[in-house]
């Protein structure tokens, strides 16, 4: 049967950039090869990016011919389904490095590379983040090397999109909209709340206008008391007939997510609730308002707070941070003394999620493409706050 | 408006004896506190299971007094939903410590350990699990502890349920057998793929009879050339008119899941599915005749090997892993070498996936239940080879 290579998402060309764009930075820290660790690294530079990141899985970049991707071997097959790589680039570990205390695929990757010659020279790894037995065996067993911290090497070059990478974001971003709708749609008072979130699910996942998700990231749907917390999924119980929820979803498209938060109220919105929502709304459009290229990211958390403390409202936590690959990124934040300075092609969750009380909070939030005109919102949904009776 | 505490699910006395058998087992240990990290050791031990883990997360372990859970400040709300310990037990740390590369969540717990006096003595630590950088400044803000490597102190404690534990993984395997009918009813040649995965991703959130999922576990479902692959999720395309589909799902339930995995014809099986179904089939009954207190895991291995040899088929990775909280332990396998014993009110996903040449694999499993009189299957759903058309 001859293989559906459905992904990758993006021509060759869009990988190739990529690597040129780590090649650089490696030159820039003077590094002959990098081991590049975690799962959204790997697919962001492979495009490989099935769910088998709970076994070991690196790629190593050298200056000449395409990286190597190292996975289990059941893996492989996978890889040539969504890498952009030539086979002979892909290696595989067997099963007997798999359940055993005795060893694991680092092992194997080290073997390796003392065999292919380039267990030698500046070699970056994403030392700090592995955990410290792999840190620990990566450096011993790369003693003719001299083995660099490079955690960061790949997160600043995510931060700026390409085209075809923002393209992929608007679909996304199509999907999440749709989604919140259907949670308008099947949110009401004594609706089981897990009912609504099935529906929500499979509106991420089934997508719309032949658009779909590729996989499913739970979303957060606390009612009630609940929205006081920031991080919770729905309940085992039904919505009351009174207070709100907290909805924050986000599809993915070929791993790329476009996420939205919305308050909305069950029966007539209480005057707390109406209270926060104008206040935060005020805050998010200053916000909007003041995101363009070279304005700094702790300026966009200074025009919320402002515009929202206008109303007596007071935000504690950070307003955001850059989202694509796999939901958030790890570089930059909206907040104060974050002087990461904005650019075009780069996407953000503006995240206005404020938990006011240990049993009242509100959310609301877009996803934004910064561009030369200023901030463009992905996402779509009014942000009127929505009631559901 | 009073807390709506539907979590945690199970009653006090259920933690009090895992914080028991956490004592005993630092004690075999000569620690005087333990550190746990990690989002499933952090649930199992407190309840606390909300999305927030990709912040810092930690509780004390001490030998008096309820264990200290360490959060972020506005994920305590999310606590006194889901965790036993009292208020002043859960400790939250500011927003400063988050978005930034000068400070983390880390720096907090380590000056209040020392504040409370607790920095001192042998304590246990995830160090090897821990990213590098964590580990070395837990050790060194630790100066006058002796910090040992504690990483699978807890993970040996859950391989073994609690009659509570079975009854929800119960719950979870009614929910999984509901989610792979409807991925029989909604898969067929010629549907969108999206579509049946929405479908699948729906009944494991709504559930049945009343029993809902608290959380989504993305389900893989490859199909055709793709079931060659083991860790796929559906694709943007629709079905074709033969081949197959190899179905991963298990809801999760309290956090707990029940996994199972069953391939599926579209139109008529090939002579090569049917045959290889036989075989699986005949060691997957092998291995559950063979599961019983006493029997080491290789032999559950052993089992299925030699009856699906008998077809002349031969399997490469191992036979299943413990199953419970967060599906997947990292404890036993059944896999030869693999010397664990199994006791009654053990659990394991008995996992038959063959990837047999990169555009044909089979799957086939069972989540069971380890009892004095053998091996009781969590999940019921026929065994028989579907056939979608």
């Amino acid at each position: 049967m001859p293989l559906d290579r459905c992904f990758p998402p993006f021509p060759r060309a869009e990988y190739e950039t990529r690597l040129a764009r780590v090649r650089a930075a490696m030159q820039r820290r003077s590094l002959d090869r990098l081991l590049v660790s975690g799962a959204t690294a790997i697919a962001w530079l492979t495009g490989y990016d099935a769910d088998s990141d709970y076994v070991p899985q690196m790629v190593l970049v050298g200056n000449d011919a395409e990286p190597v991707l190292f996975l289990r071997e059941m893996d492989l097959s996978g890889a040539l389904h969504m890498a952009w790589l030539p086979e002979q680039r892909m290696i595989g570990y067997p099963e007997d490095y798999i359940g055993t205390a005795d060893r694991d695929g680092y092992d194997f990757i080290l073997a390796w590379l003392t065999n292919a010659g380039q267990a030698r020279g500046r070699i970056g790894a994403f030392l700090e983040r592995l955990p410290s037995r792999i840190t620990a065996r990566l450096v011993a067993g790369l003693p003719n090397a001299t083995v660099e911290t490079a955690d960061d090497l790949i997160d600043w070059l995510r931060i700026k999109k390409s085209p075809a990478e923002v393209q992929v974001m608007r679909e996304a971003a199509r999907i999440t909209d749709y989604a919140m709708q259907t949670a308008y749609d099947n949110i009401a008072p004594g609706v089981r709340e897990a009912e609504a979130a099935a529906a929500v699910s499979a509106a991420l996942i089934a997508g719309v206008d032949g658009l779909s998700g590729d996989r499913i990231i739970s979303p957060l749907m606390p009612s009630g008391s609940r929205t006081g917390a920031a991080h919770l999924g729905w309940s085992d119980g039904r919505y009351g007939s009174r207070g709100s929820v907290n909805l924050e979803l986000g599809a993915s498209r070929w791993g790329y997510c476009a996420a939205l938060m919305r308050s909305v109220a069950l029966g007539r919105p209480s005057s707390r609730l109406a209270g926060v929502h104008q206040a935060s709304l005020a805050g998010l459009e200053s916000a909007l308002e003041t995101a363009r290229p070279g304005t700094v990211c702790e300026e966009i958390a200074k025009a919320y707070t402002a515009a929202a403390g206008r109303y007596g409202f007071v935000k504690r936590s950070r307003c955001g941070y850059p989202i694509g690959l796999h939901w958030m990124e790890p570089t930059a934040s909206f907040r104060e003394g974050d002087t990461t300075e904005l650019r075009p092609g780069m996407t953000f969750h503006l995240m206005l999620g404020n938990w006011i009380t240990r049993d009242f909070g509100h959310v609301l939030s877009e996803t934004i493409l910064i561009t030369e005109a200023g901030a463009e919102c992905l996402t779509r949904t009014s942000r009127d706050l929505h009631v559901c009776s």
